[in-house]
């Protein structure tokens, strides 16, 4: 039987056991501050786990990272190199993403933001507005979560263009890739969405110079992680005006600190990285096909490559 | 040649103006402020216009919305009787709605007002979440703007319920019609969205008992008209929590009056009017063809039941 031992980064960790006992009762689930014998331990679901656990437990034969990220996995100094990582590829996530992507581009689109500063002054005042068909919005990389949201925008008629690191031909999108793409690709994004993984080489990607590559007055949704942007860089950017706007879900520091200056910036939004939550109804299937493709030597589902870093 | 006489609510005559003479140069278009010889004016395209001119042009054929209202038209006392009127099916004017509302349903589902106030006051909570196939969606009017947005929100996976006031069947929407079947209608949306033409059934029609029969804690979404909401009606439902928000883009008098409570009210958002926006680019070429269908004497594209008030 394996053995299943699970860290939530919420407060839901009761709902996610009931799901998985409901759902997948040949799975044996244990909670992460209650091992039990850790040489039982077959298989690990985490978020950000503490360094050190893991390579205690010597039977382990696949981590599976409870989002669709890797590197708080991948990072950790001590994991186990034999042991396999895989990435959470649920249908729940990527709605979450979809809903929190296609808001925010509305949001901006339609001059939200405007008409919220409007309202606190009491002034009716009518926007000039464009078509969607008129409005390019970039996504910065294009995985599944990526092609869902260029999806969901190209249906609501928006100008949908991509970046990804390879190159790739998606319907009805604008598909730039590589190093030397990028400029010319966020030259034209005046609605730009980061949803890269976070690898060394993505790291920083978005600071001082490939903000000010944007147009003026661009806008940009960070979905991504924290560490993709350049805080101080975004700021400046923000001040000049040459960014009218971001809505940030990820921080180089999380919690957000109090006190930091993106709290109280008047064309900033923080959300507290909740763009797109795990939720044990959608995830608990497809975390019990990863355990049982292992199990039984098949290949598993979304396995990350290290070396890559996704 | 037909001469259409132009009145706009905006100030982008100029805008509209071009438009038409580039795509439909066998019109001649005349300003309302300039109609010169009214005897010769045989379309009218007009938003909101002040009473007695219309009746002053004895060889009016055709009156156009510049929008999918035309209670500002009917409402006139003096409205040539005679002379047929039409709706403006704009797809721009589709799209706008469909952006407006889609936003505004991702907003509440998504819960970013409380994650707005939450960023007031710098915290960082994770609040609970469901996904879109648990979360009910109602929409009130399902005519081609209704059906639109029943279509954009069952896409994004959302559960969708509808209220007509005759019978219809609309793929995957739950589908109410009739005063018998309107509290069951109402008990069931989460979010409500009034996209009702007005008429004397309409009116007011979002009181006291109706906005009780919502389920607690249910979010109103306003685009039809400011007469179909009681505004102290809602304001006290507002009050009490038992609506938790509302976005409000149409009002009982329109600019909404300074120092109005829902100006203010911390869980109202408040858009000068602009969900749907007509915009030459879309609407000319309808325009276009509804007058060359009167010109023509074949059936009138969208022509209103002035007896049923849309």
């Amino acid at each position: 039987m394996p053995v299943l031992i699970f860290r939530s980064g919420s407060d839901r960790t009761q709902w996610w056991l009931e799901t998985f006992r409901e759902r997948a009762p040949e799975i044996e689930v244990r909670l992460w501050n209650e091992p039990g014998d850790v040489s039982e331990v077959t298989h690990a679901l985490v978020w950000d786990p503490e360094p050190g656990i893991l390579a205690k437990m010597p039977n382990l034969k696949l981590i599976i990272s409870l989002g669709a990220g890797v590197d708080h996995i991948l990072d950790q100094v001590d994991r186990p190199p034999h042991v396999p990582v895989a990435r959470l590829v649920d249908p729940g996530l990527k709605i979450g993403m979809v809903e929190y992507v296609v808001y925010n581009v509305l949001r901006f689109h339609r001059r939200m933001p405007d008409y919220r500063q409007q309202q606190e002054k009491q002034l009716w005042i009518e926007r000039y507005q464009t078509l969607p068909s008129e409005r390019r919005v970039g996504i910065l990389g294009l995985g599944e979560i990526g092609v869902a949201c260029a999806q969901a925008l190209i249906a609501l008629g928006f100008d949908v263009l991509g970046w990804s690191r390879t190159k790739k031909d998606i319907h009805k999108v604008g598909c730039f890739y590589g190093d030397e793409a990028l400029k010319a690709f966020l030259g034209q994004s005046e609605i730009l969405i980061c949803l890269l993984p976070l690898t060394p080489e993505t790291n920083g990607i978005l600071g001082k110079i490939h903000l000010a590559a944007l147009p003026a007055g661009a806008y940009l949704i960070n979905a991504g992680r924290g560490a993709h942007v350049i805080e101080a860089d975004l700021l400046e950017a923000l001040g000049s005006g040459h960014i009218a706007g971001a809505a940030l879900d990820v921080f180089q520091t999380e919690p957000l600190p109090k006190g930091h200056p993106l709290w109280s910036h008047a064309n900033v939004t923080v959300t507290p990285h909740i763009a797109a939550l795990t939720l044990p109804t959608t995830a608990g299937p497809v975390i019990a096909d990863i355990v049982h493709a292992a199990q039984a030597g098949k290949p598993i589902p979304h396995r990350v490559n290290a070396k890559r870093g996704y």
